[in-house]
């Protein structure tokens, strides 16, 4: 299985040599969802959260994922869970099939804990942490009752993430499963010997274009230009600041998730190259 | 008195068999206003509850409040004091008329402390929880000072919750009264024995528009149908993932605040009417 | 040098008579970025402060800060900073030439530390406090190894905030600097004996204008209207909810950051003055 990022990025948690056991607990919580911050959703979280574990620190990861989209999500929690400290644990609620037969299941992997829905969201932390484990949040004695027929949110995932963050063992909580959902892998496809296929799997906040090639992939493939809607680019940095050729707007730089990203000096490159998410981008040497 | 939700969401706090007295002091504040994010007014007032209550917990409930709105504002309120632990404090500030002889006040009810200005925006709280008192907050020893014209968020309110937070007793805050301000109730108006006339008092971040009917006042009613914005809708579901008949996109489903929501499967029902907050929508048999 | 707000605004932490070396930590850390609230970037700030100090608190500022407007984001930190109590770890990035050789420093001022890169961004907080220090943050055995090209908000500035929160003496973080970078004042300028020349430096969300002149600026000049846009604004208020005369629907007001502001009743100034940040306004006897 291929992997994201350079050697100390991809390092497990728990391969940074901290022990799970040893650490003391931080009772850290954070939250991923596309609920908005308009609304009582979010609070109404934070609330059941803090009623249950008034110690617990909770950090919004963002609950601006747009409505419904999993893999959007999926790559959010891969970028910033490393920076996290063991034992955190995570919530994850994009959830169009609420009320389906869609289980809630509890991730652990990489000595922190990942609490949401079985619909693929945790896919990647699946394929960055080969020895995670899956387990089906069936033992419903510690959810809010009574539960809601649309908000698991507040009634299942965050009593459940407030009792792992109190240390509740996994075993009271819920059997473990194998045949737990998982989408397709980020890695890039081989096209021939001189070019990968890739995508853009994520605009951000400033229109950096990032992609789904790690540095290796590139490396690898002997990659010296990105093709993306007709326009090629050839110029590659290390640093935003660095200046580049004349009239080389746009360049590539490894971002800090460990991915390929696609910038503009001073500008959103995903405007400049009228780029969205899901585009096909083609590495070539 | 009409009560939303059904009886565990209706349960008041106190009610739930926790004593407000013998539970241990959570310091937990949360913020609710139409300040945005975007400016110094939300964390200067928590750089001044964290200065008087280090140990304060804050959580925002939402900032995104449409600008002295003061009916949006109750709603959400109410929508969640109840996913909050007893002695959660509320701080509440949606004031147009900052400045003017509006009262500040205090309110205590189901184990909980609701901190803003007098204008109405309590007034749910006061019809779900008919043990409240109401107290005008008049010693201004708590006060940051000076107090400014234009940010009695910061200078009255923040203060005063975080002293509450601390433990600090009502009569040294203020006196009770009773001639507070309080809009009309929630409840929906009856038309004739067929018909029940309500309206849209939300509508939320994925489209959901949620109305002022209660399932016990639908089912007292025997209502069978909505009709809003000349559509008919007659699908009603216990989860957003069961699928109804053909064609019938739009249904009505008690959501988690416990009052009845038009829906729509994966879109915005509020986009398909085109629907507005404070609409008319009739329920009828 | 002159100075915005009125004495008790004006007013240094330290001078109000708490001592930094007494007061108890508060380990209170705020952040303020224009990195948005949609991506990753954010929480991966709070995941490294509290995998360093986990018993810190954090405070967002804002992180709405339109992308790479240094001006704006010290505004908004000289605005909120004395909201704040002593100890305060302020983060503030907001940073175009990441990767440059601009230096990340640390400012001790007002029994506070401001962390961020010397770009200027602190300028405000250096002419407020004239006895601030500076230094230059070149020990990097604090920061986050390895340091992403693209992301010291994550790698260098949050894991040394941390270290401060926690107590690290300033000696063992880096040496102090004289000749760090520094804008413009905010001084109103003087165009004769009746007129003086300022401009609208931000707009807040309920769109009203704050100018850089302070209530001694305007009683030193006399100034008795305001133009802008070829509005002339005679009318001045000390409360939002005082009624004004008749069609003066727009008028003056110090704010609570002590800097006058244009604002209207019930409507948004800068729309019916099609004001912008930046733009001139006279004040004129």
């Amino acid at each position: 299985m291929k992997r994201g990022g350079d050697k100390s990025e991809r390092a497990s948690a728990a391969s940074r040599g901290v022990s799970p056991v040893s650490a003391p607990s931080t009772s850290l919580i954070t939250l991923l969802t596309d609920f908005g911050t308009s609304d009582y959703f979010v609070p109404a979280m934070k609330g059941v959260i803090l009623g249950t574990n008034p110690k617990a620190r909770i950090v919004d990861i963002t609950h601006d994922i747009p409505p419904h989209d999993i893999e959007a999500a999926a790559f959010t929690l891969l970028a910033v869970y490393q920076a996290f400290p063991v034992r955190t644990v995570h919530v994850a609620v994009v959830d169009p099939g609420v009320g389906s037969s869609r289980r809630p299941i509890l991730v652990r992997a990489a000595g922190q804990a990942f609490v949401g829905p079985d619909n693929g969201i945790f896919s990647y932390i699946y394929d960055r942490e080969p020895d995670h484990r899956v387990f089906h949040l069936n033992n419903d004695r510690y959810f809010r009752q009574p539960v809601s027929a649309t908000f698991h949110g507040r009634d299942i995932f965050s009593p459940v993430a407030a009792r792992i963050s109190k240390g509740m063992h996994t075993s009271d909580l819920g059997a473990q499963i194998g045949d737990y959902t998982r989408m397709e892998s980020l890695d890039p496809v081989k096209l021939d010997h001189k070019r990968l296929s890739g995508r853009i799997i994520h605009i951000d906040h400033f229109g950096n274009c990032i992609t789904n090639f790690t540095e290796r992939d590139l490396e690898s493939a002997g990659a010296r230009r990105l093709i993306i809607n007709g326009t090629s680019i050839k110029s590659f940095k290390r640093f935003f600041a660095e200046t580049t050729g004349a009239r080389e707007k746009l360049f590539g730089i490894v971002g800090s998730t460990g991915y390929l990203e696609i910038a503009a000096e001073n500008a959103s490159a995903a405007k400049l190259l009228k780029a969205k998410r899901g585009q096909l981008v083609v590495a070539s040497s």
